[in-house]
């Protein structure tokens, strides 16, 4: 008799934990904030490893001056060729606000606007620069989102 | 009795016109491309009016080197003040593949590439020019697909 209030109770706090876990479980629009506030913090950061990890496989980047960029392997080597360029250059602010989050089914949009300063070596001027930006996420077969299209360019200075 | 066949075949005719109407309704991929075809028509033709037209109330239009034209109205502004400068130029190529198409319910996105040739007046050299477009698509309220953002950046020669 003993062990039935137990098993009630344990089967209460399951009730308890599962219902907290639904209220808990984070909207589509929450889970791109997430992704958002992700993202900037890795640009932040510099972790070009971990921006590159948000790209789809069949991810498209639409630079300004470039061709369109097709696919991760090809997005990888013109990030990486751009690092070469700027080797001795550090981010030391980077800003991202986001507008016009829409998200349906496994698919969002959004742009940003931009505002970058960058730190150059052997003592030259920093790099203050504005910007826009638009991206295209879905939801990848392992639940996460990731970067199907970005584009950018840029902004006159406020 | 004349009449039952002739209910009949009105019937049978109408089942088939049913039928037929919606085995031509164009799935909302066709209804993008009608749309694409339309929007170049209308750049082809320099049919500024009807390019404006396509645009959203609150659409967003991200311009190189511009701050982000928010709203109908300031992106007719925006529109007209390109003209003005660029008064006597006529469009006479204007190209677009569009790729990347994804509906998803009333929303759509997509990315193009673009090539157009300038003629200028009084004997200059026309000009001509390469880029890439990125559109967010929105079916409005009178079931019309519109433009809500507008992303574009240059393209090199390819």
């Amino acid at each position: 008799m003993r062990l039935m209030p137990g098993l009630c109770g344990l089967a209460a706090s399951a009730f308890i934990a599962a219902t907290f876990a639904v209220g808990a479980r984070p909207s589509p629009r929450e889970e791109i904030e997430a992704f958002n506030k992700h993202y900037l913090e890795l640009h932040q950061k510099m972790d070009t490893a971990g921006v590159l990890a948000l790209w789809a496989e069949d991810g498209v980047d639409l630079m300004p001056g470039e061709a369109p960029i097709i696919g991760k392997k090809a997005i990888v080597a013109w990030v990486e060729g751009v690092l070469k360029g700027i080797a001795g250059y550090k981010v030391t602010k980077e800003e991202l606000e986001f507008h016009g989050i829409e998200v349906n089914g496994d698919w969002a949009s959004e742009w940003a606007t931009e505002h970058q300063v960058v730190e150059a070596p052997e003592g030259k001027p920093p790099i203050e620069s504005y910007g826009k930006m638009a991206l295209v996420l879905h939801r990848e077969a392992d639940g996460a989102w990731r970067v199907k299209q970005e584009m950018w360019n840029a902004s006159p200075k406020p």
